[in-house]
Parts: structure tokens; sequence; C-alpha cells
């Protein structure tokens, strides 16, 4: 069973993985590469995957079978696991608790070789669709506290293998990022009593410089603080604390301003190894009277979106500061300036 | 100049560092490589570094010429600069503050091909005593807020040029880690009116399961909430906020316990790529009323050192959680089993 252990002087918490039960030589880094071969997440491969939990399918065709759009699955290898009893327990000084939550891949597409940017518009509304299904379902469940969306892409973005996916964790405490987010977001609602993140929206559109597209649900920043080059920010224009009460109509107008991006970025950048995560507010379906009561007004999901460009060295380890070599304003122009092709849709 | 720029959410500061002015195609991860050849820190190529702060000679030899064991410039790509006033500036809802600060490269030997583990006591010794010199000389500099020393070997951990080195980068502004384990640290003093870093000590005394080794001075752990395989802190046994007031015969005892410990991690893991930082209090020579007085009671330094062997996804990007595979008790008992090759000296 995995493990949640609390940093004693901090409170950062990590999950000790058993699991995936690895020895000195399986870690990636001394093998330098990733799966590519025997695919588990192509279309026939199906009896490799645990059971799908839900999937985009054709008319006609069974689960766990072939003839399949997206398919959703729990991790084979999961960081945290549905079963059990979530106990808290102190040893010491030190605390845990149980590895209870979920750990769910979202396969994106049946064909090996397809990327996000090959992607029609459907199908990222559909990623999206599928994002915010499992995300309500899992809300369901008082043990969560929160649900993490995220995409890795490539070496550099820590994936392990090559074909098309996304992944979702449930924990059982809310991440210290996000924390923090909640609570820098509720400081400045306490004093101003507006959204940050909309008042941002709103120096954006006053100073420009930063914007890089936007649509009438939706607008693509670099952030004034990126931390690496090319990071950007997607956020929605409608106030709303949690990703899953986005509509249909804006989950079209998501993929559409998603898409135009990852163009941007790869005419600039190529294949670039990437990361995306969506935050969004904290489940809220349990009794903490300490709780933050204005989250409803104070916090806006966002998506943030960050190419993997310079690495993470023992000075950025070791102060939680970024070196950013490229000015954001440089970023957004370019990105604002780069062509976008015309795809085939797909 | 390069610049601070501060994340209106969370209050995370980043360097946009202009100096290095980097191209799309410039980024490290695209390159996949380190330089290898023509290495400005090569014994001989005195003259392609900015010119020397200070340096270990042999008697004879002349400043910025050969003849030299350790030596210690300015990077030459610095992130932040030495020259100009610190300015604090809003922009609308930004905040900015001028990139003063000082970065400085302390070339550990003259020997392209010699690496920490193979150093001497007396070299490993020299290297820390050195971060000691130049830690109580910047600590002088009243704009200067904060000293971090860190080292990054192999691609993964960071580094771009391969000849052994360690940096220093003094900051205008207390880190966010830092002022993590600054708050951390005065609230459980505020609450228990003891040390936690000296509580810490206590504890695995008493559980012994994540010692590695331990001397008079100095005591290596497997943290309990290690965020990567093998993670190892080595902590001062005598309490004190401050890395520079290590004693000489301390710095020895150092010297003795990370030669120990590199030999067992290499053991284990080969050729390894890895940071290690030291965490020290924040200077104190400046007038800030809100400054925390407990300091000197609270507050313990220590060394972190990371063995980079997983890499940071979108998961650990997004959340601040880190996922370890290996479990801390497990890490510190392969540890404390491995061999220590008794090494020539050199």
């Amino acid at each position: 069973m995995p493990e949640l252990r609390k940093d004693p002087i901090i409170g950062r918490w990590v999950i000790i993985s058993t699991e995936r039960g690895m020895r000195p030589h399986d870690f990636p880094v001394q093998k330098k590469e990733i799966q590519t071969s025997h695919c588990p997440f192509c279309e026939g491969n199906e009896d490799k995957t645990p059971p799908e939990i839900t999937a985009w399918r054709k008319d006609g065709t069974s689960i766990n079978g072939p003839g399949w759009e997206i398919r959703v699955i729990p991790n084979k290898f999961p960081a945290l696991k549905v079963e059990g009893e979530l106990k808290r327990k102190g040893l010491g000084i030190f605390d845990k608790i149980s590895g209870v939550g979920a750990h769910e891949v979202i396969i994106e597409t049946p064909k090996h070789n397809e990327e996000f940017i090959s992607f029609s518009n459907e199908r990222i509304a559909k990623i999206f669709w599928f994002y915010r299904e499992r995300s309500s379902d899992l809300k369901q469940d008082s043990r969560l506290r929160y649900i993490l969306i995220f995409k890795n892409h490539g070496y550099e973005a820590g994936t392990s293998l090559e074909h098309s996916h996304s992944q979702l964790i449930a924990t059982p405490i809310t991440p210290k990022i996000v924390k923090e987010e909640l609570t820098g977001a509720k400081t400045y609602f306490d004093y101003k009593h507006r959204c940050i993140f909309c008042d941002m929206i709103e120096q954006e559109h006053f100073d420009q410089s930063r914007i890089i597209i936007e649509n009438e649900s939706f607008i693509a920043i670099s952030p004034f603080a990126a931390r690496s080059p090319y990071e950007i920010w997607i956020l929605p224009k409608r106030h709303s604390p949690d990703f899953d009460s986005i509509s249909d109509e804006e989950l079209t107008k998501l993929s559409i301003i998603l898409k135009d991006i990852f163009q941007r970025l790869s005419s600039i950048l190529g294949d670039m190894p990437y990361n995306y995560v969506i935050h969004t507010a904290s489940n809220r379906n349990f009794q903490d009277p300490g709780y933050w009561l204005t989250i409803e007004a104070d916090f806006h999901w966002h998506i943030e979106l960050m190419p993997r460009l310079t690495r993470i060295a023992g000075f950025e380890w070791g102060t939680g500061f970024y070196i950013n070599p490229t000015v954001p304003e440089d970023a957004a122009k370019s990105l604002r300036e780069a062509t976008v092709e015309k795809k085939e849709e797909r």
C-alpha cells in the first residue's frame, strides 16, 4: 500500500509509492529512454491494460475491445490506490496518511503516432469532456480532497510511454502548490474583494504585451512571472473556481484555443517536451470547519502549460526560484507572430 | 539587466535572465548534451573565465595563471549582477525588483576528469572552506538577503559544464523554499520551544532506521519524507542557524562524512546525476522589523543531497507533490550496507 508522508519542517507531502518497487537500475534517467515498442495504449492491445473505466466508442464495438477513439483506464502502476480506508497516523514527530486516491490514464487516440498538435478540435474537446466526466465522478468520493489532471509529453517532461495520453491523480489532501494558489487568491480577495485572476485578465488587456491569443471564452497569456521560456496560462473569461463547471460550448472554445497554441508552439520550438496541468479548486463535499468560505468568489480555474526547455538544477530545486532566460513579453510576441498552419482535420 | 518578478498569486519569484539571451534553438533540452571540449575550467585556460575572486594556489604562482588547486570566479553568464541599485517597482498588479545579486563558480579541481568521489578529504574540506569564505564576505553586502550554495552534477541535474564545480547565487530576497523552512522551524519553535532539526536528529537516533552514517559532528539520514530515491540530508549535530559558523575542525569532519556518502552512493548507483544545496539562515545584517527574532534558536543549517533519478513530470510540477518509488528506510539500509572502497588519496 502506498503512503503519504509529510516533511515535518515545511509540510510538503510526498507519495512513497511501493507499488512500483523500483530497484536502482530501473530509474528512467539511467536508461534515458521511453518505451516505444509493445505499446499497451495502441488499438488492439486493450488486454494489456486494466479494464476500461469509460470510453468514446464507435457504435457496436465492445468494452475492452478495439473500435474506440478515447479510452480511460486505471493506471497499471498507480501512485495511489482507490481501495482502502483513509488513515492518519503519527510516528514520533512524523505524520503519514494511507495512500488512498485514484490514478487514471486518458488515452487520447487509438493511433500510436498521432499527437496533440494534429488532433481535430472535436477530439481535443472530447478529451477535456472526459476530464470533466471523471472529475465530477471522483468528487463524489468524500475521501478525496483534490483531483489533478495533467499531461506529460516527451522524455524531459517525465513521460514513460510515448503514445499520447494524459493522467488524473486524485489525492486525499490538497497539494501544496494548489493550496498556495487558493491561499494567495483568498488573501487578495480579503484585501480587494475581487478575484485576482479576473484582475490579472484585466491587467493583461490593459498591458496587451503578454496576450498571445483570445476568443469569447478563453485568453492565453505569457504569465508576468513565467517560470520557463514559453510558459503559457489559459484562463476562462467566465469566473468559476471549478474546472468541471465548464460548459459544452466552452469545451469547443477551449479546443480551438488549445489547438491554435500548440500549432504556434510547434512552429517555433518543433516537437518540444511539455507538461500541462489544470488547477481547479479543491473538492468541497466534506466537512472542514477551517475551510475557505470564499472559494466560490476568490478562485478561478485555469490551465498552466510549460514547455520543458530548461532543466531543474540545484538552484531551482533548493530555493523554489526559477531562472527564465526568455522575457515573457518576447515569448508572447513570438507566439503572436508565429505561423498557424491549417492542418488537415482528422 | 536581469530582473526578479513575483507571481501575483502565490508570491513565487522568478529571475528573468536577459544576460543569457537564449533563442529557441539554444535550449539545452533540444541539444541534449553538455559542453565537453574547450573547457574554460581546466588548468591553463584561466584566460577563458572572468578574473578570479580568490583561489587556493601553490606558492609562487600568479593570480589568473595556472598552479591552482581550487579557483573561485564570477559566473560568465550571471543570473544576477553585483552592480546596480536594489530597486523595487510595481507595474499594475505586478511587482518586480532589479536583478541585483552575485553569481560565482567554485572550480573544485584543475583536472577535467576528476570528480567529487575521488577528491581527497583535504580538497573536500577546502571546497567547503571556500563556501564559508565567500558566504562571510558576501554577507557584508546589505542588498543581499540570501546566499545559496549548490552543486549540479550530470545532465539531468542541470549542469552545463562537465568539469567539477559548484556555484553560489546571492539573492536580494529570501527564496521561497528557504522561507518555508524558516517559517516552519519558527512555528515549531513557538509551539515547542525546541529546534525542529535537533528534535529530528533525536527522533532518528530513536528510530535508527533512517540513519546512514554519523560521526562526532555530523549525521547523514534518509529523510522521512524523501522526495526522491536516495535523497540524503547531512545535519551538523551542533545547533547553529548559519553554515558559515562551521569550524575548521567541523569542515574536516564534514569532508569525511561526504566522501563516505559519495562512495556509498556510487557503489549502488554508479555515476548518477545529483544536486546538493546548503540551506542556511537568511542574512541578518539588515533592518527589517518583521524579521524573525528567534532565528538563532529555531533554524539549523544542513545539506540536502538529491540524486536525480526520477524526472519532474506534470504531477510534481503542478502540485509540489513528489512521488518517490523507493522507501526511505530501504534506501538507508542499502546505503548502510554499501561498500566503501578505500580509494587512493590524491
